[in-house]
């Protein structure tokens, strides 16, 4: 790889090019540079510099850096280019990525763009792509592929093939259909070099093939694509025919948004937002879980004030509220990402919650005495502590634990069970409700043993 | 896809079966299973039956099967073959898969293994790869690869095609090398197909050809090979020699692994486990994260200690810890997560350090600002506070927030422009040090405006 390092000199040459128009010194600059960096490049320019470059660079690269670009700078981009442009742009794209494209164009725009597409074949193979919701296996897939008769012999198949390879990148497999295009097998691009050409379709290919329906949702797409190893996927409508294929690449893009949503949520963010949105987007993303934060911290005041009369007598219970309140919350982030990651890589299956349960018990029993007795060490020595109030802190230390690690545990469990995504319980959810019952334990057991 | 679903009836019978040692019936049982679904029934079975099945089945099935098997499960059955049964098995792998397994053995065993290895070509490569680093492109790529000599014409270049791509389970590209080996560029199989076979290879390669250096890491040939969209990518060594080729299904792996571990690590979770791993291996996982955590509470009880005037004065103060506990904490993560996010896509250049705390600065102020109101309203008719003591506590509350964000921005940049992963900032980390600092923030902020 000859590595391309977008500097920020790069940056500034290319605007001052495009400021004094010296438009074959830009393409010459950008001639060897993959469309993947130039939409680098591009997402640090503004829209007018952007624009200009879109307009001047030869389609074959720009329309494969529009698929790459930040979807806001898309946007803006797009809002500057004729409906003729843009038919232009996606012309040069696979129908997956035309269509996510024109999935994104204002509303008034779709019709003229679509009137303005060149090769009306490609036309009417995007229409058919934005009729499938976004989130299914037929807003995933791409209509381009190889795909043969199973009544023809191996020459006449080679011959096919030719011709429709012009249209697809990448040939994983040659699907082979009947009469009336259902799916009856696959017959590998390595097959076909090694086989007689005089041979029939009908007795090389290979019948087994793995498939998907049109509704199926991405993450089980996923699923099934790195289960098998697949690099390709064909996808079949509700009678059985072929009528797209999903690739690797798509799908990678699957699993890194997957693991990002995941990730959000486990840090208490409610919608996908990315770093550069702006402050009214990411406020929204973010509230909702603050407050309901700041819900459980009210929710401990009041508690706390319920035992005020125990401040009076032992006063130093108080400065380990956030010792219980941490613990508690930690413990329980821990057990509920361990169970849901179980959960999303089948490591737990859906029968076994009371092992799991009695498995996050002990281990809560486990970490809580050690805990505790770290706990008693400290304070004994650093805040004077009478042996009944350390000892009374550690027990409730070790009760506060073990319920966290259940709650962390039964709760992802419980909306896995009822269909309900368990990374949302994680994060603030899961700590919130333990801070709550973390005090409430904590005064329940001070009370029992120190009699206030 | 015959959908294969793995029952609990399904394991029974398996179970029965083996019991009886009906051989036959097991073979055919499984004969259409998928070598993935085998790998999930066999991590469900006991180990005697789990061995007594791989030794039973097919080698060029259950060789597959074992690199799909839970690690642990593995290292089970391996430990009852005898090195030439192993071999048996490492026989039918691509190099890479069979070097993974070799280097999950016991020590003594690896010479034993490798010496009953049939294929002595086959045997040379594994060798050659166990010595590259796990954590390295040497380490995930495989030996299996077509390469040509750019002195060769198209017909050679198929006759010899045919014959290395029986070892090659999927072909993407073609590379193309000179006399020495060094890497010269590729050819696609759909070029050959559509060449005239008298043309020279030199005329008619692509000399342009992404590649990676063996000792690249992991995660850097996973960004490249997403970015630049390629489902395979060339491996050369330290003089330009092409080594190997890492596959994209590897890859889905590494980002996987990847994903997950930010998931662990952001939950507070120091190593990689799973759900089902032991007691033990969990514990030393978690508890260092709990200790932390526990150095914040006590950290933070210190504080309150030496706040003890104030308690007598305004015990409503106490019972609002756990708001601005829970508030700081959940803050600093919202706002590490997104800015660890930001740095793994690129998304935050190096560079932006000030515009990003500014943003989170703003960002904070907003949400500490309605939070506050919220807050005031609340507590002025929930727990009859003074208009002085809400007031303060709003005051507060903002200014605990807005150090929240800040931290949690900054800290993940710092770790980031130092080379340490990022993400090991969040969770427990930030979470315990904005703990503390959120109640010595309020403390302060209380003492100077009511006067205690």
């Amino acid at each position: 790889m000859t590595p391309f390092k977008l500097t920020e000199e790069f940056i500034a040459e290319i605007e001052q090019l495009i400021d004094n128009r010296q438009d074959a010194s830009i393409t010459s600059m950008l001639a060897e540079v993959h469309y993947a960096d130039v939409a680098e490049l591009m997402n640090d320019l503004d829209e007018d510099h952007a624009t200009y470059l879109i307009k001047l660079l030869d389609t074959e690269k720009t329309s494969e850096t529009l698929t790459e670009l930040d979807e806001d700078v898309r946007e803006a981009i797009l809002g500057n280019l004729s409906a003729k442009e843009i038919a232009g742009e996606l012309n040069e794209l696979d129908t997956d990525d035309a269509a996510d494209i024109i999935g994104e164009l204002p509303k008034g725009m779709v019709q003229e763009v679509i009137s303005e597409l060149e090769d009306r074949e490609h036309a009417k193979d995007i229409v058919d792509l934005l009729r499938y919701d976004e989130n299914s296996a037929g807003g995933l897939m791409a209509k381009e592929l190889v795909k043969v008769n199973e009544n023809w012999n191996v020459l006449t198949c080679v011959k096919e093939m030719r011709a429709q390879a012009e249209n697809v990148t990448r040939v994983h497999s040659i699907y082979v259909v009947d009469d009336e295009g259902k799916l009856k097998g696959r017959l590998s691009l390595k097959d076909l070099l090694t086989t007689s050409t005089k041979a029939n379709i009908k007795d090389v290919y290979i019948p087994k093939v793995d498939y998907v329906n049109v509704n199926e949702r991405p993450d089980e797409v996923a699923r099934i694509m790195t289960k098998y190893d697949l690099e390709a996927i064909p996808v079949i409508d509700e009678i059985g025919r072929l009528v797209g294929r999903i690739t690797i690449d798509d799908i990678v893009d699957v699993i890194r948004e997957e693991a990002e949503k995941d990730y959000q949520l486990a840090a208490g963010i409610s919608q996908d937002v990315e770093a550069d949105d702006s402050i009214w987007q990411l406020t929204r993303a973010r509230l909702p879980w603050l407050f309901i934060g700041m819900m459980g911290g009210i929710g401990a005041a009041s508690i706390i004030n319920v035992y005020e009369g125990a401040f009076v007598k032992f006063p130093i219970l108080l400065a380990f509220i956030p010792l219980m309140q941490a613990t508690a919350g930690n413990v329980g982030v821990q057990s509920s990402a361990i169970v849901v990651q179980g959960l999303a890589n089948d490591t737990i299956k859906k029968g076994e919650i009371l092992g799991r349960l009695g498995k996050e018990l002990l281990l809560g029993l486990v970490n809580g005495v050690a805990l505790a007795a770290i706990f008693i060490l400290i304070s004994h020595f650093g805040f004077n502590t009478t042996y009944m109030v350390s000892f009374t802190i550690g027990i409730a230390l070790v009760t506060v634990v073990v319920n966290a690690a259940v709650i962390g545990t039964f709760i992802p469990i419980f909306l896995h069970k009822r269909g309900i995504d368990p990374a949302i319980a994680t994060g603030p959810f899961i700590t919130t409700s333990n801070d709550v019952l973390g005090i409430l334990i904590y005064f329940t057991i001070a009370k029992h043993i120190l009699n206030f």
